[in-house]
This record gives structure tokens, sequence and C-alpha cells, in this order.
């Protein structure tokens, strides 16, 4: 009776999830609040860009949101014993670099970077770096096209050579005093394992690929000659970075005396290779080719993978194509959405000034209307478009508004919105020989909001289903750990073990995908217009065809 | 002291107004809400499109209203007695035709009709005739442009012909039984006089010109050919029509003995010719050359005039440019904007689903703001557009919302749309050689929101100014009145006398003029791209040039 730990790094909290590798039976599970900051994250009130995290944060949340999973796992299931975990796994929100000494410590545990932001890890979400990811695009652009290629066109703000490089400019004491820069999702698994120096710890692919324009296919990291065409400092960081990423059909060590001690665990276990929280999500959900992963939340994470025997084009505007990111032998490939949950959240809360509650109740009204019905139609912009446009600088739009129209009707018009840009990553997809057959949800919204769902359906032409696990992306790196410590031979197996999604089906209605493809035009038409894809739009047509969809 | 008496027959009440002819104050008022049906319209659940109104409230209202405001007067004002009233002038909502039979008797009072709704006024709101005016306009369109010409291009479903059409398609039994139509405008004065059949009625130009294309140019209303090509019904009509129409240099006729008894006042005295309700309101606000007056309540009436020594060529979208409309010896302009305060109200009460105590608190936070401040833009078409696209089929839009966008921004952006609608019809005017260099304001929502004022103050670049009486259009007909009477000798002298502004002024700040400037580009190009202006947009710019205006 195996088990192994799945560990899943949140924007707010850690959790950690004891699983059954033969049956994927969540045994037991413990979250963690980050204690730092607010919500665990660090803020400055003056520059409203700015997230870090304090990475003793990540240490206390792995001790205790473990011990806690481990005693919960305990008093469940009485053949539990924690000597019979044999792996363990994490993933992590990214791109999250933390600067570490050469022993492999985070600067902001050294007391004179304590009170530091920029010691701290600079989390997904800060946005500080929007100049220099700018001009690395226009860099990369002018000299090394092949670098944007793989990810989409543009280089943002939210990853590795972005932060670093800003940290480099506004605090040259902090990036003097890093020996090297790891992220999150390679960080604790480091940690784990015991790793001593940054040259030896085993970097996934994952935020190599996606984030830090890592490839086979030009020997690893950018050269040194682009870096140092950014800064002199760049290049030589290059040397402490590092020359190899790995899939998951590697490990990142295994668990060292110290860690097995403070987490009541067996020493030696293997420790899976650190990946993205969605990437191990895709597999907390069973991904496989032509099956379109979803994590539906505040904002949405897209995984497919496509044989790595095949050959995929560059896919324009999707943010990665990386061999083996996700799943070993595939391509991985990431879109999403900039905001989904987020959308209906500052509608109902921000706007009509209303509670959590209130969701319910609009779903109820917005579920009584009929598609087309409102004559309404909205782009899903408030936060930019992460995917295919890659363009911080869209906002929203809402139109055909009469004196009539309800808030009910403005809250389906919202949902329909980011199925519509749902859609568009799918045709995307497709476009460029990404299958996608079947579509497997996960995430707060998915699971909650069974109109949402429907209309997804609707909208993509698309079956979507519910993973049956909760918790998919803790349960993926406990698949990864399961995989890592033979249970199974490989992740199909694995998957099938230990992976499911729930009974019900959100089948497409024929009559509402009729009415929804004709709105996906008019969606597509503006979604051009505005997102300046086509040079000139013939709009006068659009509230008159929404008014007789009516 | 002489006194006149100015009536206005609003959409749910009329009002009475007890005026001091020397100086314009208002001595008496008195309000008479109509009876009938729902706040005075009379409404069928099965068919949103119907509005009409029971004839005999109005004269129910005409003896109630007069009477209670002539008690007020005397008590109010020591000096006034009945007997100092020494003329009476009326105005209405419009295009509101009723039938009536051979002795001007409203076939509403005939007891075969009383109930049937065919046979009531049909109010200005009533959209039965959609088909009609559609019907109308292409008729027209293919072979007497130059009836369009005068009306903005498009004929109204709103407006007489269509109306008359309807009925006689739907209902013949009443079309047969009418043996004419009259304007309400033309109806109450034609009543005070004690006119006697409909040949004898003295219509008005307003009504002739701006919403039955009657002109001198063709020898009055449209010809028989043209009127027989729709239905033969209403060329016969005609000969019961009118072949004249006349301006406010002409009355309607001298007060009757019956309704002077009714009233209590001086038999014999003149009843000023009718006048659309604006068109009256205009003068109560001291219109003249280079005087824009807007009423600003529900939706927006823009009145201007012209010299008719000068040459106006026709305007494209404005819905009419009628000679001795509003004021003898100028050509009459109008305008107007489907929905200002009712945006305000849908939003404010519909969607937030707020009260009527909530315009102050978002008002408030809505002046905290900066022109631009917000990052949103949005089209007024919530209701259409009347000026200077024409078309009921359009709808509102709002642009440029991000998960921060608050409630008062939204509010702040409605309110900005509607100046640069307001903006766009001065363009128009400024275009075609009719100037436009102040503006007064009168109605609800310019009296009581000064935020919305300096908007439109910064967006047109004028100066606005509030009318001294918020009773402007009733406070018209008096003055119309005075004239009859030769208490003045001509307009200007009794709009100087009788007529005034606030001491407030609204004068453009310079800086927000300038950012104003810029968003009423943006406007314009959302204006013409869904408007179908422009046959091709370049939008892809409209979202980042609000970001950096932000």
């Amino acid at each position: 009776m195996p088990y192994t730990i799945g560990l899943d790094y949140g924007t707010n909290s850690a959790r950690a999830l004891v699983v059954d590798c033969t049956n994927g039976r969540e045994v037991g599970a413990a979250v963690v609040d980050y204690p730092s900051g607010q919500q665990g994250i660090l803020l400055d009130s003056a520059n409203h860009h700015l997230a870090r995290q304090n990475p003793a944060d990540y240490l206390y949340a792995l001790e205790h949101a473990t011990r806690r999973a481990l005693a919960a796992a305990g008093n469940a299931d009485i053949a539990f014993s924690a000597d019979k975990v044999v792996g363990i796994g994490m993933d992590g929100t990214g791109s999250s670099p933390l600067p570490v000494d050469a022993h492999n410590a985070p600067l902001a545990l050294d007391q004179r970077f304590s009170e530091n932001p920029n010691a701290q890890c600079w989390l997904w979400k800060d946005h500080t770096s929007i100049a220099e990811a700018s001009a690395i695009t226009q860099r990369a652009r002018a000299s090394r096209p092949q670098y944007l290629a793989k990810i989409g066109g543009v280089y943002s703000a939210e990853w590795f050579w972005a932060k670093i490089w800003h940290c480099l400019k506004t605090d040259p004491a902090v990036f003097d005093a890093a020996y090297s820069w790891v992220e999150l999702s390679d960080f604790i698994p480091a940690v784990l394992a015991g790793v001593k120096t940054p040259e030896d710890i085993r970097r996934g692919i994952c935020m190599a690929g996606h984030k830090a324009m890592f490839s086979e296919e030009w020997d690893g990291l950018p050269d040194k000659a682009f870096l140092s065409s950014l800064d002199p400092g760049l290049a030589s960081l290059r040397d402490r970075l590092y020359s190899a990423a790995h899939d998951a059909s590697s490990t990142a060590g295994n668990l060292c005396d110290y860690w097995a001690k403070k987490l009541g665990l067996p020493a030696g276990i293997p420790v899976a290779i650190g990946e993205m929280d969605v990437h191990w999500g895709a597999i907390g959900c069973g991904i496989s080719e032509g099956t379109l992963v979803k994590i539906i939340g505040t904002s949405t994470c897209d995984c497919a993978v496509v044989s790595a025997k095949k050959t995929v084009a560059d896919i324009p505007g999707i943010c990665g194509i990386v061999p083996g990111a996700i799943l070993p032998g595939y391509f991985g490939v990431e879109a999403g959405q900039s905001a989904v949950g987020d959308i209906f959240k500052w509608f109902v809360e921000g706007v009509l000034g209303g509670d959590a509650g209130s969701h319910a109740q609009l779903t109820a009204a917005a579920t009584a209307l009929r598609p087309g019905q409102s004559g309404l139609l909205a782009l899903d912009w408030n936060n930019g478009n992460r995917t295919i446009l890659v363009d911080q600088r869209l906002t929203g739009l809402l139109l055909g508004q009469t004196l009539h129209t309800t808030r009910a009707e403005i809250y389906r018009a919202l949902i329909e919105a980011t199925a519509f840009g749902a859609r568009t990553i799918i045709e995307r997809l497709r476009e460029y020989g990404v299958p996608v057959e079947r579509i497997v949800c996960s995430g707060g919204v998915a699971e909650k909001n069974p109109l949402l769902m429907q209309i997804y359906a609707d909208v993509t032409g698309c079956e979507i289903r519910i993973s049956r696990s909760g918790n998919a992306c803790a349960l993926g790196a406990a698949v990864g750990a399961a995989v890592a410590a033979a249970v199974h031979p490989n992740f199909d197996s694995a998957q099938a073990a230990m992976t499911g999604i729930k009974d019900i089906a959100y089948v497409p209605i024929p009559e509402n995908q009729h009415v929804y493809t004709r709105l996906y035009a008019l969606y597509r038409t503006l979604h051009d217009a505005f997102g300046g894809v086509s040079e000139t739009a013939l709009l006068g047509a659009v509230m008159k065809e929404l008014l007789s969809l009516k």
C-alpha cells in the first residue's frame, strides 16, 4: 500500500496531500497560509506592481502542511503510516524566482537582506519589470526571433529574466549578493533533496522552457552575447544558473536526512522534479493527447500535450511549446486567460457591491436566460489578454446595453465572454495541429458553476468533464512522486490508476451551439478589431446582428 | 399688471402656470396627473410598443390644473385676480395625434370607441408603427427625397403619418370613423378657442413641419399621389387635414365662452398657437440665434434658431429644420438624444439596484475623478440614437474596464458619453451653418446635477447656463400668450422681460477640455464605426490610448 505526498504552493497558501498510489484516494490533506504580508504576499503601497513572498514562509509551510497532512491521513486511514510514503512531489506558482547564495540559502534569510523586498521571492504576479520585459522582447525580435517563437512572440513582465534584470538595475546590492536565482518550483525540491549548491539543483524543464527561454535548440539558456546586450551582469550570471533542465522522467533527488526528520518521513525516498502548478495539475486531471486541461479559477491556465514524435510548429500567441514540459515524451503546450473568475468577482463584488453569496443568485437568474437573449456581447480583457494576443494593455468591453438590460444579463455576458476567449485559444491550437477533442476542467470556478460549464460546452462544442479531484495540482505532484518511486512504470499507468473525472458530463446543446457560433463570429470581429489583429473592421452591423439574435 | 397662463402637457401630467407678463414672475402653478392608465399612459401588456392616452384626461387636466393655478396665484399675490389674465398658451408632447369626428370631438369620447386604444391619443412614445415608418422612409427615399431632407433622412415610428397609417391597417373601423386627426398641441388650443370643425383648427407649424412632412416648398402636406402610394385612404384623409400651418405670430383663436366659464377666465382673450413642448420650452429659456437650448431630462431635446433671412441647407441627421417653428422669423432646428437621464437611472436603479438617492452618492464619488482617469469610454445609445445617426437599432457600449473599475467611474463614463453625444450634435449644427455660441439648459437633470453640467461645458467647450425657470415649457407658452395678447410687441421683448437664466455659469476648464478633446476623438471613432458611418475602422489603438490617458 504505497502512498506519496503532493505539495502545491499556491499564491496565498501551500497544500500537502497524502495520496494512495493504487487508486488516487486522497487520504489526508492540510493547507497552511503563508504567515507574511497580506494573505501571504509582500506588497508596497507606493508601487502596486510589486508582489513578493518571504522564502521563510515556504519552509514554514513545507514543515507544517506536510506534518498536518500526515496526521490527517493517520486519522482517516488505519492502514496508513508515514513509513509507507514512498515519494514526494511539489509544484509551485511561476515564474517566481528567488535569489540564493552559493550554499543554496535564500538571500532573504541573510539578516542583511531580510527586510529588503528585492531579496525575497519575486511572485509570479509581480509586474515591476514591464520595461525590462518590453526591452527583452524588442532585443530578441531584432536579433533572436527564435527565442520568442517558442513563447508566443512576447516576453512577459511576469517572467524570470525580466525580474532578475529589474533587480540588477534597481538594487545592484541584492543582485551582486545573489550567487544564483532559483524558481520556487525548483527550490523546494532542492531543499527536500538537501542540494548544497545552486549548480547541483536539478531544474525542471517547465520553468526553464516556458519562462527562461531555455531550449535544446540553442544550447540551453539564451546565449551570453544576447544577455550581454541586455546587461553584462546577466551574461555572467548565466554561468551560475544551469545548462540542463529535466522533464518528469528525472527526479530532483532523494529526501535528505534533515528534512526526513523534520517531516517525519523516510529518508532517501525520491523527490519528483518540480513543475509549475498547472503542469502537475494537468497530470492530476489525467491529461493526454487530445485532452485540453483547463484550470479555471481567478484566471485560467490551459494545458495540452502533443507527442514529441510529431513536429509541432511554433504557435503565434501561445505562451509556450516546450518538449518535456508537463509529460515526458510530449511537447507541453500552455496557454491561458488573464482573468476569468476575477471578472465575475469584479462585477459582482466591485461594481454591484454584492458578496460571495450574490454569485449564486445571479447564476440562478442567468441560467434562466437563453443564449443571445440579452443582446449583449463582452470582451474578457479586464486584465489584458494573455492568449492569443499577448497584450496586457487591453481592457474590457460590454456592448448591446439597452435601458432594460439586467445585472443577470451582464453576468451571463461576462461568462460567455470568457467562453469565447476559451474558444479562441482552442481554435488557435487546432489551427496549428494541436488536437483538442475533449476538455477536462479543474479549479474552483469549474466545480462551483454548472452554468459556466454548460456555456463552455455550448461555445466550444466540446464535451466538458470535471476532474474528480478538487486538488488536481497537488494530486499531479503525487502522481509524479509515484512515478519517481517506480510504483507505476510510467505516467500513462500512474494517471490511469490515480486520476479520474466526475460522472457529470457537460454536453453541447445543438441549438445553443448554433446561436453561440453566430455570437462568436461577432466576438472575433471585436477581438480582432480592438486587439489590432485586423487593421480595419466593419462594425456597423454588430449591434443590429445582436438585436436580431434577441 | 397683465398675466398670462401657460399650459404644459407632459407625458404623465399637465401643468398650468400663471405668469406676470411684466417680469416673468411665476405667480401660481398646479400639476394634475392624468387619471387613466399607468401614470397617465394606456399600455397593452401583450404589446410593449403601445402607448396611448385618454383624451378625456386632457380635458380633465385642462380644467383642474388651470383652476388650481389660478387659486394658487390668488393666494400668493394680493394684486392678482383672474380677470387680469390676458392670454393663454399651451404646449404638448408630440407627435401625439388623436382621431376626431367632424365636430372636433375626440373619437374616444364616443361610447362606441371609448374602450378602443386605437381611438385614443397615440402618445409620442408609441412605437407600434415601426413597419409603417420604415415603408414611408423607403417610399420617400425612392420618390420624394425632398420630404426626408427636412427631417434628417428618416421618418420615425413616433410620427403622425406612421401612426395614422398603422391605425388604418390594423383598425379600419376607427380610421373610417375618424373624420380627421389632430395633434394634441393643436387640439387643446382648438378646444379653448371653441373651434367646431377640424378644418377650422389653426394648426401649428411645429408639428406640421417636424412630424407631418408639411412644407411650403411642396404646397403643404405630402401630395396625394405619394400618400396614395402608401394607401389611398391616406390620400383621401389629406382633404380633411389642413393646407396651412402657422407660426407663433398667429393665434389659435380666442377663448370661447364655454371654457372661459369653466376655467374662470375672461372670455375672448387670445389663445396662442400650439407648439411642441420643447419649442415653447426653448422660448421659455430665452432662445436666440447662437444660443442652443437643451432640455435635459430622461431624454434630451435640442433647439436652435437661425434667421429666416439666411439660407439654411438641409442637415443630414438633424430631425427638423422648419421655418417658423419655435420663433416666427426664424428657422427652427430640432435635434435630440434618445436617452440621457434614462441611462443613469438604468445603471443606478436597474443594474446596481439603488434608489433615487443613490445618484447623489455616485455623483459625489464621480466628481472626485479627473477626466480620463478611469480609462473608460461609453456610447450613449441604450435607447438608440436620434441625432445624428437616426437609428433606433443601436445599443450601448462600455469600454476600458479593468478589475479595478468602480461604479462611480462607470457612472461618470455614462455622463461623459451623453456629453459626447451632445457635442456630436453641436458639431453637426455648426458644420451646416447653425451657430452655437452658448448653451442654456433646462430640465430636471440640468438643474440637479452640477457635475453633469460642468462635464458638458468641458466637453462642448461652451459656457453653459441654466434657465431661471424650472417650468420653461409652460413659461414659454405664457410668453407666447403675452405676445398673442400684445402685452409685448414681439418675442424679442417678451423673452427679454419674462425669461432669464440663473447666476451660476458652467465655464469650460481648459485642462479638462484638453483631455476631453482627446476622448471625444476616440468616441467619434467608436461612434462612426458602430454607427456604420465609416465603413472601416482602425480600433487597435483605442484601448491603449485610453490607458495612456489614465
